[in-house]
């Protein structure tokens, strides 16, 4: 048991008693690899479990063990494929590897949908995988908050590879790109024209990018296409990484041990650099604002607190004309 | 001149003094339709300009004007046409029209990109429509601050409704929903699966659908999932407002005037019901908040701030594992 293990003890002995009794146990279980304790602590991660804070004070010494690939791409690009593949290949190297699949919350299921996750059965079984479908909404701070959190659980379970599977495109994109070490971008043929791609703001966040189904028509006009737009922008900063554009067909495996080949050349141009230092502190800075953000939100309520709640009657004011958002803002800030 | 235009007189007389008259004159060369003071109203919105607060107390008595209508859907759909589609059925109806394009920031031309404004060439000698692209980053409280504010410029220049075009799925359509009184989701054939549907979050956040592209292969069934997959979320909230699906081909101005029509039909029914009130309340209270949170995010700096900044200490212990991001946020809290 490494300082974590010593530091997790500790707290068996504080007053809060069972609490922290079990938090304790917990991470002691998660660290020996048993994916039920590993699902329970993500779970209050999720949930925002009033044991949260202790959670992840118990994490925090685990920070940093963990090499994290964002993976994103349009709905329908193969993003559940290639992961799997992924996954499939790091485990082929010996890694222990973890999976969060970040989807939005069903109407239907109130959670995760399950259609994708089937794609992942290959390694269902597999005690050196931990694989966990994540609900993108309702919890305070939403993804920048639980995202990062989830990765200090998987952390923990000795995960050296953490893969983070974002759905769709914009905004999604930018918090995964900052979650993650290195981002892969993930497109297929047919996905549009160079002006639909940068519409999607996918030549900004990736450092590896991936041609999925290349065995369609049209994959070597995308790869073409994307490479011409990198190309581009390149211009701007010439000592920069150069983005890697790798043809794969994730469905047969094809291509993924170049993926990961691209990957670890990038983890070795952020370490030389220092550049590893710079996203990890910008990612230790985001999740530190995502839950200061939520502690003072928690303080001056929300419009769904009713009518009682400081923001509920500003909010009628500014809608009313009566009152500008800045002032509203002000009185809101003099209040919490 | 309205109760709104004695306002910004007034603003005429406080010492700040040439600031202030043209912060005053601005607003009154908006009210009177002149696309240059809108333009500059909105990039100060935009910029964060030091006018800000002066600029939305005196935009305030015009709060709630117009009818907002946010649009969205994938990349390829069909947007800019469709919005450009709609703005040529409202002018018909002799109303005056705002368009407010949210576009990533590109890499490449640091700002909007051009590409599909071309295709609102339209109207761009209208004198009764507005039109303009914004960049979605680098603002402070983004696009959650900046579009509801520049909506009000919109307002107070006597557009009667707004267009709210968003690019991408995922977190950028939950936010042009809050900022709308109304969200048209817009698919098109070949679109993918119900699932890829479900996991791109459209199902949730959609008043009206439109399938555009009508007359291509794959429509009628495209609308035949759609409307199987709203089906099943009825069943939760059965007196809820039913979805309808509009089937156009917007390039030639097909079913577009039905698209209005839908918008009539829920604007009224948000009126009734005093939905409209509650959207209006939620909108108000997001951009309270964001600009509250912007407020505080300017107190404490950001890691940009560089080594001398609260947050940058802090991130660099969190990411070294010294320190838990719960007790990070609590020491930022401390220190703001």
């Amino acid at each position: 048991m490494a300082i974590g293990g010593t530091r997790v003890r500790t707290l068996r002995h504080v007053p809060s008693g069972k609490q922290s009794t079990d938090v304790a146990s917990l991470i002691d279980r998660a660290r020996g690899g048993d994916p039920r304790a590993v699902a329970r602590l993500i779970s209050q991660v999720e949930d925002g479990s009033p044991q949260l804070r202790e959670v992840l004070a118990a994490l925090a010494p685990y920070a940093g063990t963990a090499y994290v690939v964002g993976l994103t791409g349009s709905p329908g690009v193969g993003k559940s494929t290639s992961t799997n593949a992924l996954v499939g290949e790091y485990r082929s190297r010996g890694k222990r590897v973890g999976v969060l699949a970040v989807d939005p919350s069903s109407p239907f299921s109130g959670g995760a949908l399950l259609g994708d996750r089937v794609r992942m059965q290959d390694h269902a079984t597999d005690p050196e995988v931990f694989i966990r479908s994540m609900a993108s909404r309702g919890h305070l701070g939403g993804l920048a908050a639980a995202t990062p959190q989830a990765a200090r659980v998987l952390e923990a379970a000795g995960c050296e590879v953490i893969v983070i599977e974002t759905v769709g495109v914009g905004q999604s994109e930018i918090e995964v790109a900052s979650a993650a070490d290195t981002t892969v971008v993930l497109l297929a043929p047919g996905m549009g024209d160079g002006i639909q791609a940068a519409k999607a703001g996918i030549l900004e966040i990736g450092d590896v990018y991936v041609v999925n189904k290349a065995d369609r028509d049209g994959a070597d006009a995308t790869a073409r296409e994307l490479n011409h737009m990198l190309a581009l922008g390149e211009r701007r900063n010439p000592g920069d990484w150069r983005q890697p554009i790798v043809k794969t067909v994730a469905a047969r495996g094809e291509g993924v041990a170049e993926v990961v080949e691209a990957l670890e050349k990038h983890r070795a141009y952020l370490a030389e650099t220092g550049h590893l230092t710079t996203r990890r502190r910008a990612r230790a800075a985001a999740e530190i604002e995502a839950i200061a953000l939520g502690v003072l939100r928690s303080r001056y309520g929300s419009v769904h607190g009713g009518p009682d709640s400081p923001l509920y009657r500003l909010a009628d004011r500014v809608a009313a004309g009566e009152l500008d958002p800045f002032a509203a803002a002000d009185e809101l800030l003099a209040e919490s």
